[in-house]
């Protein structure tokens, strides 16, 4: 069966070695007050932060600036940028950094004016938003959330220690996003790495669901092979451009629901990792790649043809004179050397996580799933096989 | 190398059993005039006509309505089309029908207020539109062109015998398209066929072109393979709605520029083929599919690695012991295997051509193409072998 879906995406994207030259007249269309938002310095080390300034200074803009965003965002911050745009009648939110600071933006947008407490009405009741949205537009420095090219805006509430994911409509997705893939060349190896296992845990949670033939499943597969290409290629040369660009427009595509439409998809995975995040703080790509070999291995019988497929077409799995089970346990087997060629660690301990940590995260995170039904009890296991 | 590009595509999609549900809501959003834009009978003979009608009526609409757009619409009906804009103070055009109903309704969108000669200046001289433009919106009967959801705009001058294309940029664009994969079932198998092969050409004329490593052709591998899988099933059962929508879908992401950013592109078969179009007025799929075989045997080996490929990954081809040559050769005829499974004829002389015509479209055609330079001399020989 396919699904009746919506496809709307109406961001501006503008890829490429020369796409900055496209931000003075983006910025143009937007009132003079803009809020520049970015995480530490690294967008200062590679005189992208100047270059910004720039411009902005050209374009004749009040330029109130928002540091420091972290790559869990807070909300803590999301309430501190809002009210900057009250105080500033900012007229347009400006984010430059990774998925983390375009996040943020997204969620100052949507709650600088909200009526009542935005945390619960719109991350955790999924409320519609009821208030004026402040424009956003993004460039772009790290690969992985396509949060570029979407509506989804993933906050970290301190005070309760909740990671908690929503996406919004189109209204919010940023007006446009500047890409290009030289700004990625100086993140470090271990967050590009993160980065494409993010992309890779999004193509897969689109993936495993269903056992309809969609011409979605075949778009997947083919960012699949290409990101886990050019991700090889780039781990050896970070400077090879076309596998940076490669990797960076996998991104955007893995998650600017193009992947995703027509799919029931799964999301456990993520929604593990989001909890994991909120204790241990890590980078959610590596928290994905511990979470799904031990996840998958737990769930594949319920959906093996697609574990089958997954191993064939995606990994070149040679199936003569195996088994189903052979088959699909191998394509995960595949999944977890890609994951070690890029040098991700592959345990919980590794990435902080303590003993006693497991059963609060399983406790607080989401049951459901794709082809199998994960209850908290199922979800402490796979946790204890990733310990 | 990877070129930069921009991506822009505002296009809403309504997809699936229930996408005409959410026409009234996209009619209210603009104002009381509307022109109602189809061609012939089929769609009074599915119910649709009727059902537009009652939902313009519903929603208050003043309709004007202009019927009989042919397959290669003619820019006297455009002309028509815009003095019915201009006369009846037109807010929105809604076009019912295939690629050539959108195509016509886009043409008269960008023309009707045009200074001077718009024929003149926006199809041939691509001229930037400065004038109005009046939005339209799409309910699609028959896939192929994509036009549901780019700028292109592909007429017919008459006059001077002259089918010509233009990719307009996102404004031109219908701001929604409602595709119901169950509107398709009753177009006769031919135009069916001539539409699944459209497709096949757009993502083949976007494929072969550079010897880069694009993510983009991946992703055109991945919607051929799906194509290729459904329209083997619709040609079977019709009314397989898994097909038909897989096909529907690999339409519309065959040519709404995804799969073709960051490729330099080759787009030498269509343009022949609008000259044979112009003289024989033939299903433009069918004359795509007479075209390509002999086309590609005589360019492959100037790209011989890219058919490699096409062999490989689009048609699963077994390499083993063969030559390049030989494993590019195999490729392109599966292609033309896949044609004839289709029941697609494969001689001009089928299509209505004459040996007569063949020199003058060959004359008419672009001088340029893709892996090779193709002369008006080139253009004649391949026409020739596919007399």
């Amino acid at each position: 069966m396919l699904y009746d879906f919506t496809y709307h995406n109406p961001t501006k994207i503008y890829f490429g070695k020369d796409a900055m030259s496209k931000l003075p007249s983006e910025l143009n269309s937007y009132g003079k007050n803009i809020l520049f938002l970015y995480g530490k310095n690294s967008i200062k080390k590679i005189g992208l932060y100047d270059e910004v300034k720039r411009v902005l200074n050209e374009c004749g803009k009040n330029v109130i600036e928002l540091a420091g965003i972290k790559s869990n965002p807070s909300y803590a911050q999301v309430l501190k940028g809002g009210k900057l745009v009250r105080e500033n009648k900012i007229d347009f939110i400006l984010a430059v950094g990774g998925g983390s600071v375009i996040d943020c933006a997204k969620a100052i947008s949507v709650s600088a004016y909200a009526k009542g407490d935005a945390w619960q009405r719109y991350w955790i009741d999924f409320e519609d938003v009821d208030n004026e949205i402040v424009p956003v537009g993004s460039i772009l420095t790290m690969t992985g959330t396509a949060s570029e090219m979407n509506g989804g805006s993933v906050i970290t509430n301190e005070e309760v220690t909740i990671k908690a994911g929503r996406v919004y409509g189109p209204e919010v997705n940023p007006k446009f996003s500047i890409l290009n893939p030289e700004f990625t060349y100086t993140v470090p190896k271990i967050q590009m790495v993160s980065g494409v296992f993010d992309v890779m845990s999004h193509l897969m949670e689109q993936y495993f669901s269903g056992d309809d033939d969609n011409t979605t499943d075949y778009v997947i597969e083919a960012v699949m092979k290409s990101l886990i290409k050019s991700a090889r290629k780039a781990v050896e040369n970070p400077e090879d451009y076309e596998a940076r660009s490669n990797i960076m427009w996998c991104a955007t595509l893995g998650l600017n629901t193009v992947t995703g439409l027509s799919k029931t998809q799964d999301w456990e995975v993520h929604d593990i990792e989001h909890q994991l995040g909120a204790y241990t703080d890590c980078p959610h790509g590596l928290g994905l790649a511990v979470i799904s070999m031990p996840y998958y291995r737990y769930i594949y019988k319920e959906g093996i043809d697609k574990f089958v497929r997954f191993a064939e077409n995606v990994w070149g799995v040679d199936t003569t004179g195996k088994t189903k089970d052979e088959i699909a346990l191998e394509g995960i087997a595949c999944l977890e050397g890609f994951a070690k060629e890029l040098g991700i660690p592959l345990t919980l301990r590794e990435l902080g996580a303590t003993k006693e940590m497991l059963s609060k995260i399983a406790e607080s995170a989401y049951e459901g799933g794709g082809y199998k039904y994960m209850t908290h009890e199922d979800i402490l296991k796979v946790l204890k096989e990733c310990f």
